[in-house]
C-alpha cells in the first residue's frame, strides 16, 4: 500500500540516519477500520478509495453505546478548542441521554476558572477543578493544553492518569514531541485522537448553528494511535460525532503531525506571508503604488483567490483568466512551482524527522530572554491595514500573476504530502480547504501579521521562520526566471491541468460543512490555533 | 573553568533534551597543552589568559621531531584547503630536511589528477593515487575532501587507515556529524584537528610570501580530540607550522564546528546578506536611488565599516564618528542588537543541538532534485554589480545607521559565543578577524552573492537559510523600533562601550600575519571554503 511504503520509508531512513539508536517508529499506515457502531462509507478520491463516517445529530442515539464504560470525561486547558470541545461533548451527551459528566481541568490559579463557569462549568457540580484531580477522574482525558505544556507535562499527565483511561489528543504534536526524544505513550493506555479541521470558536458556532442547519460543523481526522480496549475507534467517532463534525476521515497521529506542522508553515501562513511580500515589492518596481502592489499581491490571494478555489476549485483559477491572463498566470506558475516546493519539501523533511519540534521546543526556552515580537508594524502591513480600510470587496482584483504563484505553491504542498503517502482527505482538507476555507478568510479579514502575531506558538515559531525563505527563494528563483524570459515548461503546466487532485478537490467540496466558518471577532481575543 | 562548564552544560541539557538514549558527549573544555617541541606562550585576552604556540619559518629544525613516526602524510581531495596544506607542507617538511612524502589520494576518475600533477605530484613517484589506497599508505591522513563526502564516506575512510595512523581534519564538521548520529570515531586513533582561518588559496599565497616576510601567513586553531599515542598535540602543532601559521591558539573540535558552522550563518556571510538586503529596501523607502541605497548598506560594510574594524579594532567605528553620527550609531544599534542576538541565539542552539548539521545532510540529499540555484539574479545584487563597476574606493561612505546594524550584530555574534564559553581567541578570529580580513574583503571584491554561489555547500546552505531571518527580524523589530522613536537604550551602549572584547581585539591584532589575505581571482574558479 503507497501509503504505508511511502511514509514508513521516510521515518525509517531519517531515524535511522539520525537517530540510529532511536526505536525506528511503527508504520503510519492507516489500519483500516471498522466500527460496530457507526457506518463507515467510502468516498472515491482520485484513483484511492478511502472510508469515512458521516455525523449528524441523527447519530446522537448511538453515543451512549459508542462511549461505553466512560462515565466523566476530562477536558484538559482553555485555549481555542477546549471550550468548543467541552460544551459540544456536554450538549451533545446531554441531547442523547446519556449520563456522563463533561469537566474541564485548568491549571490552579489560571484565570480561564471565570470564562468556563461562564459556560456552564462549575466546581460545585463537580466540572471544574484542577487539573491534576479532574485527569485523575476521568475515564476519557481529552489533553488540550498548549503544544509546550503538554511537551512540559506530559510525564505528569500520564502518571495522573487511571489505569484503563484513555488518552485523548486533537493533534498528533505530542507524538511528534516523543518521537523526537525516543519515548512514547505508555504501553497500556488507548491513546486516540479526534482533530478538528477548524479553530475552535468556529467548532462550536457551526454547531450551535446546526441545531437547525443539520451538517453544520467542522470536518474531523481521527486517529487511534493504540487500542488496548478494542474499542478505541468506536468511542474517537463518538467523539467526532458528539463536536458535531459532518464527516470525519481517517489519519494516523503521525502522519497529522507530518502535515499539519509542515501545512501551516506552507500554504495555510507561512507561504502566504513570503508570498506576499515577495510579489508586494516586485510590483512596487514594477510601477505600482504600495497600495496597488498590496491589493494585486494579498487582497487578490485572500479576497480573490481562494474565495474561486473554495467554491470552484483550484483549476477553476486559472480556467477563469482571459488567454492573456492565462499566459500570464502559466509563466509565473511555471517559474514559482520548483522553487517553492523546494522549500516546501525542506519543510516536509524538517518535520518528519523531528528537527522542527526540536526546533519549536528551544525557541520555547529562549522566550523568557527573547521574547516573540510582533510583525505587524513593518511598512507590509502598515499598508495593508489601509488597503483593508478602503477595501472595496466588489473590486478585488484577480492578479494572473499572483494566482499563477500562489497556485503552484499550492499544488506543490499538495504533492509533497501525496509524494510521502499522505491520503487525499488529508492532503485536500490540510492543504486547501483549510487554507481557502478557514486561514484565508480570516487574513482578509483581520491580516497576514496579525494571523501571525496572534497564532499557536508552534505556528508562529513556524510561519515566522519559512515566510522568509519562500520570499527569499521567489525572488531569487522564480522572478528572475520570468525576467529572464525563460521559457514556459509545458510539461509543468500539463501536470497541473490533469492533476487527478482537482476531480478529489470536488468530491472533498460535497462533505464539507453546509455553513461558512465565521470569521467574527470574537476569536480575536484568544490566540488562533490552527488544526 | 567557565568554558569547560557553559559549553558542556549546553550539550548535555541539548543532548539530553533531544536524545536521552544518546552518549552525552564529552567535555568540549580545553585540556590545556604542553609541548616537549614548541614553546607555548600565554597572552592575556580581556580577563583571561590563553595559551598559544607562535610558528615562524625559524622553527622548521624542529618539524622532523615533531612528525617522529611519520614516514607518509596523505592529503584527501584537492578542494580550498588541500592544494595549498599539500603544498606546504611538502615544501616545509622538504626544507626541514624531513624525509616524509606527502601524498595526494583523490577519487578515481576525478578531474583534479591533471591540477595536482601541476602542482608537483606524480602517480610516477608514488604522491598521486587513488584515495583508499592513499589513506591506507599513509601514517597521518588529512582528510579534506568536501563535508558530505566526509559524511558519506568516513567509515571506509576508518577501515582503510593503518593501525596507529592519525586522522588530521581541518574542521569539525565530521565530529559534528558523528554526535549528530550518535556515532564516534574508533576509538584506538589519534584524532587531531588544525583549522587555518582563511580561504586555502591564502593559506598557500601567504606561505608563498612568506618565504620572504617571516610572520606571512593564515593563524591557525588547533584541536587534539583523540591522543592514544601521547604524541598528537607536538604533530599538530608541527602540522600548523609547516602550513605556514604565524599562531595557533587551541581549540576543541566541538568547540570549532559549533563556532565554525555558527559563524557563517552569522556575520560572516549570512548575517551580512540579510542586512543588506534589509537596509537596501529601507534607504530606498527613504528616498534614495537604488545605486545610493547599495552604496549606503552594502558597499559600506564591506568597503568602510569592515576596514576600520580591520585595523584600529570595533571600537573604533563609532569613535570615528562626529557627533550627530553618533546619535544615528546608537539608535541603530540599540534597536538591533536584541533581535540580531534572537537570530544568532536560535543559531547556536541548532548548530549544538546538530540539529543544524541534520538540516545540512538532508538539504545535500535533496539536491538532486533541486539543485542549488544561484541568488546573484535579483534586484539587489544587479545594482550591487553596477555599483561595484563605477565604484570609486575612496569615497565609499561611513552610513552610521548601516554602521550601528552591522556593529550590533558582529558585537551580539561575539556574546552568543562568550557566553556559551568560548574563548576569546576562538571568538575573535570566528567572529571579527576572519569577518573583516577575510570574508568582507572578499565581499567587497566580487559581491555578496558570488560569495554566497560559490562557497561551500555547508555555508551556502547556512548562508540561504539565516540571511532571510536577519532581514525580517530587523525590518520587524529594530527598524519599526527606530521608526516609531524607540528611545536609545544606554545600558546597551554602556555595555558595547565597556565590552572587554575590544582590548581583545587589539591583542588578536597583534597575532594577526604581517600581509594582508589576498582576494585575486584565481580563487573563484573554485568552490571557497570558509575556514
Amino acid at each position: 500500500m503507497k501509503f504505508s511504503l511511502a511514509i514508513g520509508a521516510l521515518f525509517a531512513s531519517s531515524v535511522a540516519a539520525f537517530a540510529p539508536s532511536a526505536a525506528v517508529p511503527k508504520s503510519t499506515a492507516l489500519a483500516g477500520f471498522t466500527s460496530s457502531v457507526f457506518e463507515p462509507v467510502e468516498v472515491q478520491l482520485a484513483d484511492t478509495t478511502e472510508t469515512i463516517v458521516k455525523g449528524g445529530r441523527d447519530l446522537f442515539p448511538l453515543l451512549p453505546t459508542a462511549f461505553e464504560g466512560i462515565k466523566n470525561i476530562g477536558v484538559i486547558g482553555w485555549g481555542s478548542q477546549a471550550p468548543a470541545q467541552a460544551q459540544n461533548l456536554r450538549d451533545s451527551l446531554n441531547e442523547a441521554g446519556a449520563d456522563i459528566k463533561v469537566s474541564i481541568g485548568l491549571r490552579e490559579g489560571s484565570s480561564s476558572f471565570t470564562e468556563a463557569k461562564a459556560c456552564g462549568f462549575s466546581e460545585d457540580e463537580g466540572t471544574l477543578g484542577e487539573m491534576f484531580s479532574v485527569i485523575g477522574e476521568s475515564d476519557l482525558v481529552i489533553l488540550l493544553i498548549s503544544d509546550a505544556a503538554q511537551a512540559k507535562l506530559y510525564k505528569e499527565v500520564f502518571a495522573a492518569m487511571k489505569p484503563g483511561a484513555t488518552l485523548g489528543l486533537s493533534h498528533g504534536f505530542l507524538l511528534g514531541y516523543l518521537d523526537s526524544i525516543n519515548e512514547s505513550f505508555p504501553e497500556d493506555m488507548d491513546v486516540i485522537a479526534v482533530c478538528p479541521k477548524g479553530m475552535g470558536p468556529s467548532v462550536r458556532r457551526l454547531y450551535e448553528q446546526g441545531k437547525e442547519v443539520n451538517g453544520a460543523g467542522i470536518n474531523a481526522s481521527f486517529g487511534v494511535h493504540q487500542d488496548v480496549s478494542g474499542k478505541a475507534t468506536d468511542l474517537a467517532l463518538g467523539w467526532g460525532v458528539a463536536l458535531g463534525s459532518p464527516f470525519m476521515f481517517e489519519t494516523t497521529l503521525r502522519s497529522e503531525y507530518c502535515s499539519d506542522i509542515y501545512g501551516e508553515r506552507g500554504i495555510l501562513l507561512g507561504a502566504v506571508h513570503g508570498i506576499v511580500e515577495s510579489l508586494f515589492r516586485r510590483y512596487q518596481r514594477q510601477g505600482m503604488t504600495p497600495e496597488q502592489a498590496f491589493t494585486e499581491s494579498c487582497e487578490s490571494i485572500t479576497g480573490k483567490i481562494t474565495k474561486i478555489i473554495s467554491t470552484q476549485g483550484i483549476k477553476a483559477v486559472y480556467d477563469g483568466l482571459s488567454d492573456e491572463d492565462k499566459e500570464v498566470f502559466k509563466q509565473a506558475y511555471s517559474a514559482s512551482y520548483m522553487p517553492a516546493k523546494e522549500i516546501l519539501q525542506e519543510i516536509y523533511d524538517e518535520v518528519a524527522s523531528c528537527n522542527e519540534i526540536r526546533t519549536v521546543i528551544m525557541h520555547g526556552e529562549r522566550t523568557d530572554k527573547f521574547p516573540v515580537g510582533k510583525i505587524d508594524g513593518t511598512y507590509t502591513w502598515q499598508v495593508g491595514e489601509k488597503v483593508r480600510a478602503a477595501r472595496d470587496e466588489e473590486n478585488i482584483p484577480m492578479n494572473a500573476f499572483t494566482a499563477g504563484v500562489y497556485v503552484a505553491t499550492m499544488m506543490a504542498q499538495c504533492d509533497v504530502l501525496l509524494e510521502a503517502g499522505h491520503p487525499y482527505s488529508e492532503v485536500i482538507n490540510e492543504s486547501v480547504i483549510e487554507a481557502v476555507d478557514s486561514l484565508c478568510p480570516y487574513m482578509h479579514y483581520r491580516g497576514v501579521a496579525f494571523m501571525v502575531d496572534n497564532c499557536s506558538f508552534t505556528a508562529k515559531t513556524g510561519s515566522r521562520k519559512w515566510a522568509p525563505r519562500f520570499d527569499y527563494i521567489l525572488e531569487q528563483l522564480a522572478y528572475t526566471a520570468v525576467d529572464n524570459g525563460k521559457a514556459v515548461s509545458e510539461e509543468l503546466i500539463a501536470d497541473f491541468e490533469n492533476h487527478p487532485i482537482h476531480g478529489a478537490v470536488v468530491e472533498c467540496c460535497k462533505l464539507r460543512p453546509s455553513v461558512d466558518i465565521s470569521c467574527e471577532a470574537e476569536t480575536s481575543t484568544k490566540e488562533i490555533v490552527i488544526e
